[in-house]
This record gives C-alpha cells, sequence and structure tokens, in this order.
C-alpha cells in the first residue's frame, strides 16, 4: 500500500495545475485546499477532482487566471466577483479580508459570485477559527436535491460549515442539507460500490441504491423540510445575494463541459473579542466539549466525537503515517502529470 | 367552537401580565410574540406559554422590568444583558438595533445574556426580512438533546431561524435542529396525545411513544451528527459566546421555579442592499419560489410548500376568521385573567 507524504502530493497537484497554465497563487491555493480534504478523510473533496478541474481548464470553461475583483465593500461587507477563477483561490481571498474586516467591525460577511466548485468549505471556515473568529462558510451547487414535495431535482447539495476555536482543536460543523453528499454517490459510483437506500431518488422518484441512477436523479433532503430549507437559505445567501444564480440554473462540474459552473458562495468572520475575551470563549467551548464526551454513551459507541473531531485525528493521523489514498484515485492523478513529465512518488 | 379577534388576545395577555406586575412595554412585547405564534399555527409556542410565564414573575424568577443593557458595541456587533427580563423585549431590541446598524456597516449580530424563553424565533427574524434584509436568530434552551452517541440529554432544542423577503412574501425557515421541538412533545402531554417513535428517548435511552417519558428522557438530533452538530453550534453562539451558559447549566422553564433561566440569544441582520440591489435580490427569490412550486410533485402532495409559507397561510386564514384555541388552552387563560376582573371574549 503506497503512502503519500502531504507535502510531495500538494507539489505534485500545483506542478500538474500550473503545466495546465494555471496561475501560481491559484495553483497553490487549489492544491492546499484539496490535499487538506484528503488529510482530513474527506477523500470525495479531495485530489480524486484534480481531473476534472484540469479537465475544465483544457476546455476553457474554468480561467486559469487570478482575476478576483471586489466589486462593493461596506465596513462588515465585501462582494467579490471571482472572474470563473477556481473556488478555491477566491474563497480564501474573501475568507483572509472578512477576517481583517471583523478586526474592526466585529464581523464581516461577503458574497463571491462568477465562483467554480471550491471543494470541502471547512478549510474556509478554519481560516476564520484560525484566527479567534467564528467562520461560517456555505456555497451553491448544481441542483441535485429535490426540494420536499417535489419529485425533481432543483436545489443544489449546497454545504453549510461554521468553525469556532477552543483552547485545543476547533469545533466544525460541515454538513450538507440533503441525507448524503453527492461527493459520497459519485465516489460510490467510482470505486463502483452501492448507495444505501434513503439517500437518492431515481428519474422516475423512486429510491434507489445505484450511484448512477443518483447521480441521474435526485438527492433525498434531510428530514424532509428541514433540509430543503437550508438548502433553500443557501441559494439565497450563495446564489440570488451574490448575483450568482440557484439551482438548476448553475452548471454541472461534471457533465457540463462548456458552460462555466456560474456557482455563489456566501461566508464570513464573527470576531469573538468584540463580544467576549477570546479566552473566556475558548475556555467555555473547551468546557462543553469535556463534558459531552464524558457523557454515558450509547452501547456500541465508543467515544462521543464532536464535529470536526474525527477530521482532525485522522489529519493528524494521516501527517504522522502518510496519505492513503484509493487505487484508482492514485492512477487517475500520475496519469494527469505524465504527459506533462511529472511524477508523484510514495514516501519511502 | 369559540374564534378569538388576534388583537382583543392580544390586548388580554398584555393585560394579564400588566396586572402581574409587568411593564408595559413587556408586557406589550410578550403579548405579541406570544399571539403571533397562534396566528403562524405554532400553538405550542403561543398563549398556552401565559400561564408559565405568569407563573415565573409571581416566584420572582422573571423580572416584571424592562433592564435591558447594552454592554458593549461596534460597528456590526452588539452585547445585550437582558437583566433576567423576558425573552421577547431583549431579542426585540436587539433585532431593531441591529436592523439599524446593518444599514450602516452592512451588517450587525448581537448577542443577549442574562435572558428567558422568547417564544418562537421566527417573530424576530421577520423584524429584519420586513426591512429588507436578511434576518438570522437562534437561542439556547435547557438541554434536552442527546448529543449523537450519548444517551443523556445535554444540547438545548436550540431553534434556528432565517427569514428573507421576496417581492411577496418572506421566505421563514425556523427549525429545531432535534427530530422534533420539545414543544410539540409538551403539547402532546398536556392534550393526553402519543408522540410517533423516533422523536424522543425515555430516561433510559429507549426510544418512546409516551410524551411525559420524552420530557423526563431525551430528544434524538435531526440526522444524527448533523441535528447535534447544529444544535451545539447555537450553545456556542446564544450561550458561549454571549457569556450566558449552555445546556444542563441552563434552568428549565417548567421545571425549575427558583432559578432565572439564563439562556442566550444570538441574532442579527444582513442588509441586502450592501450586496445587491434590494429590487433584485427579492426578484430572484420570487423567482426561484415561482420554479419550486411548479415541480413535479411526488404522490399525495398537493402543493409544493416553501419553508414559512404554510404559517403565512394560517396567519391570513386565522386574521380572516378568527383563532381557534385549543379549549384547554382557553380555559387555562381565562383563569389567568379572572382573579384580576379580566375577560376574554370570543369574537361576536
Amino acid at each position: 500500500m503506497e503512502r503519500f507524504e502531504a507535502g510531495a502530493l500538494r507539489e505534485y497537484c500545483k506542478n500538474v495545475l500550473r503545466a495546465e497554465g494555471v496561475d501560481e497563487t491559484c495553483a497553490r491555493d487549489v492544491a492546499n485546499v484539496l490535499v487538506d480534504a484528503d488529510l482530513t478523510g474527506v477523500g470525495t473533496h479531495g485530489v480524486s477532482r484534480l481531473a476534472i478541474y484540469a479537465q475544465r481548464v483544457r476546455a476553457g470553461v474554468v480561467s486559469p487566471h487570478n482575476q478576483i475583483r471586489v466589486l462593493r465593500e461596506s465596513p462588515s461587507v465585501l462582494v467579490v466577483d471571482a472572474g470563473n477563477s477556481f473556488g478555491a483561490p477566491s474563497a480564501i481571498f474573501a475568507m483572509e479580508r472578512c477576517v481583517e474586516k471583523a478586526r474592526e467591525s466585529g464581523c464581516c460577511f461577503a458574497t463571491v459570485r462568477n465562483s467554480n466548485h471550491f471543494g470541502a468549505a471547512a478549510y474556509y471556515a478554519k481560516l476564520a477559527s484560525g484566527k479567534g473568529m467564528i467562520g461560517f462558510v456555505c456555497t451553491n451547487l448544481t441542483g441535485k436535491i429535490a426540494p420536499h414535495g417535489s419529485a425533481e431535482p432543483f436545489l443544489g447539495t449546497n454545504p453549510i460549515c461554521v468553525a469556532a476555536p477552543s483552547l485545543e482543536k476547533p469545533v466544525v460543523l460541515d454538513m450538507t442539507p440533503s441525507v448524503a453528499a453527492m461527493g459520497k454517490v459519485i465516489l460510490a459510483d467510482k470505486l463502483g460500490e452501492k448507495i444505501p437506500l434513503g439517500w437518492a431518488l431515481d428519474q422516475d422518484g423512486k429510491p434507489t441504491t445505484d450511484p448512477a441512477a443518483g447521480r441521474a436523479g435526485s438527492l433525498i433532503p434531510l428530514g424532509g423540510p428541514k433540509g430543503s430549507g437550508m438548502a433553500l437559505m443557501v441559494e439565497i445567501l450563495s446564489g440570488i445575494l451574490s448575483g450568482a444564480g440557484f439551482g438548476p440554473h448553475l452548471h454541472d462540474l461534471y457533465s457540463d463541459m462548456e458552460t462555466p459552473q456560474g456557482v455563489g458562495h456566501f461566508l464570513g468572520a464573527i470576531d469573538i473579542s468584540h463580544f467576549i475575551e477570546t479566552e473566556t470563549f475558548c475556555a467555555g467551548v473547551t468546557q462543553m466539549r469535556g463534558e459531552i464526551k464524558n457523557l454515558r454513551r450509547v452501547p456500541g459507541v465508543d467515544e462521543i466525537m464532536l464535529p470536526g473531531e474525527r477530521s482532525q485525528n485522522k489529519k493528524e493521523e494521516n501527517l504522522r503515517e502518510g496519505l492513503i489514498l484509493p487505487a484508482l484515485v492514485v492512477k487517475e492523478l500520475r496519469a494527469l502529470g505524465a504527459p506533462h513529465g511529472l511524477t508523484l512518488s510514495a514516501r519511502e
């Protein structure tokens, strides 16, 4: 079993994108975001996406250049146009500016329009929690969730992420408002596995265990009207407030190689120190974490895990032991670099 | 069947609270919030709460006076101490100030500490959407949800509400991160009805259909780690960022008549016009609503409802036809006024 160093994998991904003509800063940001997803155990949003990213640059539907522009600015608002660059550099740019502005005003939220798939939302929320702030991130995507009561896909599998610091690790909730993320359905499809019943409907609106039928059909919202309502609110924030567009008017990462995705993001930072001493806040979160972990457990559970805890443990393990990627993903990655004379080496 | 005019019911509730020594503005705010919940079909958060509110004033655990203070202020932050007044006046105060401040800075968020049960979150979020802003509201409550993996209640049944304007009615998502709200369990208990399996665990951590056993046990989070994580994030925002306290450290509205509840709220407003023309935003929401309502429906569904739509339809109907309250609630309401010579008349 090959294991990869995070640093080497990041460098390789960056070089593949550079060889495809992507600007240095964009290539670096995308590589950082993808590899962080793999490190945290979210392989669905990791380097398995590099192939389609490179393909979209080659097809001319994603700009390889850093064309981020600030269209409007207020003390606690930032309106960003990503210029059809990758999602990662524009979301990093927006969150870093929100953190700066929140230092002054207390909080700042940004919309990003004219953007593309940005990977795992947690990366950007953690930029805020790493600076003693509460980070909030959401994005819309092509409409794959059937709104509650409907039999057709419409709302995006829009992730919602909140990260808050503690005295130790941050608490990071990163969730989709569907029962399962489309990334999991895509990965199952790639690996030839079935999906559990209850994740997806086929094109006729019937529950299915076939990931290909699920991709062609729709995803079931979490808790009916609740998940449906959450996905809709993300469309409103990321798609309508940003001016990006929503659900069925966006373009798919995989199936539409002729049109920019046109997705939008909504993200921001809340500076804790404007509300309460940061130390007091972090101590409170750590106390709550300790109390929860000490609760009586249901049978079969060895340890109660806080949001993001499993991912952070996984990241520490992967940094220590080296990263294991599915063989298919490794093969695909190497095929991407080969024409450019790039090689991906496993660790010694 | 008696039907009540909203205005008369509000006046009666206000007068009951005035007779219990509650300040005019507090009594008015509480009455407005409770009656709005009944009007919108959320009887669990309506005038059925008046009895316990009055009882807590009499017991000296809720201040009948308006003692709201602003402790800290930044361009987009407000830190409020409710002075152990009712939740309604402090949440209204905080949201109205957030709306004012968001006009200047683009957005503003407030914490409220040292507060009490504030009723339905939607009331406050709609204060923002009524002013062309996106409203966000959450609050914590006594810990009744078992965190994912645990067999004990800890996290509050913390509601999360987002409201956004459109060209017509606002879209209002108001949800609890448990499978069902504790209010529904309480009302079932009051009305002698069973609850569906999957809503609650008994004190031994076993699923139950007995609402009394569920009140004594714990509520099941929506979607396991997702609902559990949402409830936890509300504790962080409403309980820790505010300095109020969290989950098991709060005091129950019903079972603890000796200690102030000590709950906290987190709420705020995002001024749409700082991001995009408000008219464009509202037209976008209206367009999305129309597209969703025209989707193919699953069998048995006559109409696809947007978040908050059912509540708004109910409110229009109740304002037109008069409000019907459960007979037990009417009896309880009349018993509250009788000692003060107050009478509640049904409409002609």
